[in-house]
């Protein structure tokens, strides 16, 4: 069945940018090394470790660059089947930053750590405790534990202290389970542009977080971990005292909706290059004033609005269907098998629907990366 | 380096949908066997031809299916690298409604027809007619080319009669390439709501097709092909005595937008059954009335609104995250891994997001079946 899928790859080692294939994800690899050593020396600075996010963007490479020179300690993913693919890559600390329910699932999570992989997830319902200590004990394992603690985000978690105390003591009764700290994630907060607006979103939560910290260590447990933060926000939680963990994802690779996040001086996220690109050829050039590519809904995600020009004002991108998109050029630049360089609008989502990252470094392509971990919904 | 995919199946065969895991796509065979024979019925009543579109579900063994039951004359693709992977299992007539203009994808379409399959693709440019004739001549095979006409979806096509005319005699008189016809297919019709409007922007379409193929049979140029129409309007396309083939797709499986569509009565279109739904489980229930379910971005595509419950009117899916559905549930009936049916915004970038189909019959899993052109961007 395998054979089936027969991969296609867009581009072979050394063409140029004009021979790949198109539409495809293209890298630019001195961009991604800026983002990554900057955000090294950004987590060095506030003494805090980088747990970078897997789900932005899905690669076994662009992990193993992250510790290499990326000066992280480990890596999250948000789902069990994306945690196999990394520890099977051998990744050896892997916190999936979401809860674990289904008994399926349990059991292939504990089965992860059975080579020796440090496995963590998150919990926000005491009945989830016996479920994955049953799963844990079943083949032996150790499952560390984060009690997930929603402080903004709406999404999962529980709100109050003296829930994330009641669960924590829970896991730290239950066999082969191990409290390793909070999980406090304030998805919502990462994309608000304006920076202060963003400050205070952060400073609400973090007070938050750092009263739940203390009433844990009042009752005697300490948190190993308090995590959480994005490319947004980081710099606000790994300054707080109150976080030890960072878990960014989006910088390595940049988008256009992290593109529009300003920074104190109103600046539009300066300090992360665009290193992830759409490569797309105009196919089809019949009308004035418009011209169509070959980069639809099965090329990016549009949930956080349409894909932008990469250093160019002459020409948009306007419009978006499943398989083409529409192109404003209204001096008629544009021609058959021009390319055109798009930055996604939301990275995560555009990344899960390919199957490869055209690397590129001095005009050629240097490598070709699978996208490890797309598709990895279970 | 296929190894590391390792794709992982949300399903066995003979499993109850409790035993599912999720999020995941399931098909009800009994809906879907019904929308393909109801589909088959009509184009005969109308004396036309049914080329199925592919890209809708991207699946061989549906498309296996459309032809045994469901009355398809051959298919459709929108991709070079769709259709590599139809003709490899074994479709021999396989029409590319899109224009081919980068050189080494004319050559992989070229290739296509060396085994003896029909290969057609569309046609909007003169000059793409010599670099079509130039692929088709490198390796001895015909590649039959309709013209495509822009009546009114205003993406690729030309717009006069004339230009038609000049592109189509510049077909037939170019080495290795056959003039098959017009390719006319009015995307932005399909989903207009109201039948009346519908009725009328096909109307419209039609009459200038018409003058068309007029126009190309005064020229001597006569039309094997007329093709367009959608899961929206074929029965006017159909019904018109100018289109001879309908390029459905949709309705096999359908989804929420096209539930939307409503018939002459005013009812949403009655005549196909939702087949395609995405399974999902809750995970997190830690607020009042709110729920967390495991399905968002990375399972459906919300380019055409969120997914909507089936049969459910207690419950709601209100919000779309990278990895999580939130879930309205006033009345806080929703409990931990308690499953939900969606049916998809859209279904052809939601079919793009998956592996596999589920296929259920009688509440077991039938069969499991690749997703076998998921990601075919090329």
């Amino acid at each position: 069945m395998i054979a089936e899928y027969g991969f296609s790859a867009p581009a072979e080692l050394g063409m140029t940018l004009e021979e790949v294939q198109t539409p495809c994800l293209v890298i630019d690899m001195s961009a991604l090394e800026h983002n990554l050593k900057t955000m090294a020396d950004q987590v060095v600075g506030m003494g805090v470790r980088l747990r970078v996010h897997a789900k932005a963007h899905k690669s076994v490479d662009i992990a193993k660059l992250q510790q290499v020179i990326g000066g992280a300690c480990g890596i999250c993913c948000q789902k069990v089947s994306e945690a196999e693919v990394f520890v099977r890559a051998g990744f050896r600390d892997v916190l999936i930053t979401n809860e674990v329910r289904q008994p399926s699932k349990i059991d292939r999570m504990a089965r992860l750590a059975l080579g020796g992989a440090r496995v963590l997830c998150c919990v926000d319902d005491l009945e989830n405790v016996a479920e994955l200590s049953e799963g844990a004990s079943k083949y032996g394992v150790q499952i560390e534990c984060l009690v997930e603690f929603d402080c903004g985000g709406g999404r999962c978690g529980v709100k109050s202290e003296d829930e994330v105390l009641k669960i924590a003591i829970a896991i730290e009764a239950a066999r082969n389970l191990k409290f390793a700290g909070i999980q406090a994630y304030q998805g919502k907060a990462q994309h608000i542009q304006v920076y202060s607006e963003r400050r205070d979103a952060i400073a609400i939560s973090t007070a938050q977080v750092a009263e739940v910290k203390v009433h844990l260590e009042t009752a005697g447990l300490s948190c190993d971990i308090v995590g959480g933060g994005g490319t947004g926000t980081f710099a606000f939680e790994g300054g707080s005292g109150v976080y030890n963990e960072l878990q960014c994802g989006t910088y390595a690779l940049m988008d256009a909706d992290y593109n529009r996040v300003e920074s104190a001086e109103g600046v539009c996220q300066p300090m992360f290059k665009n290193a992830l690109f759409i490569l797309t050829s105009v196919m089809s050039k019949t009308k004035r004033g418009i011209a169509v590519c070959d980069a639809g809904l099965k090329t990016h995600a549009v949930d956080s609005g349409l894909p932008k020009m990469f250093e160019r004002t002459d020409v948009e991108f306007i419009h978006c269907a499943d398989e083409h998109g529409a192109i404003n050029d209204p001096q008629d630049k544009l021609c058959i098998n021009d390319q055109l360089l798009l930055v996604p609008g939301h990275c995560d989502p555009t990344c899960n629907l390919h199957d490869f990252f055209v690397c590129m470094r001095d005009h050629k392509v240097e490598a070709l990366w699978p996208i490890s971990a797309r598709g990895k919904l279970l």
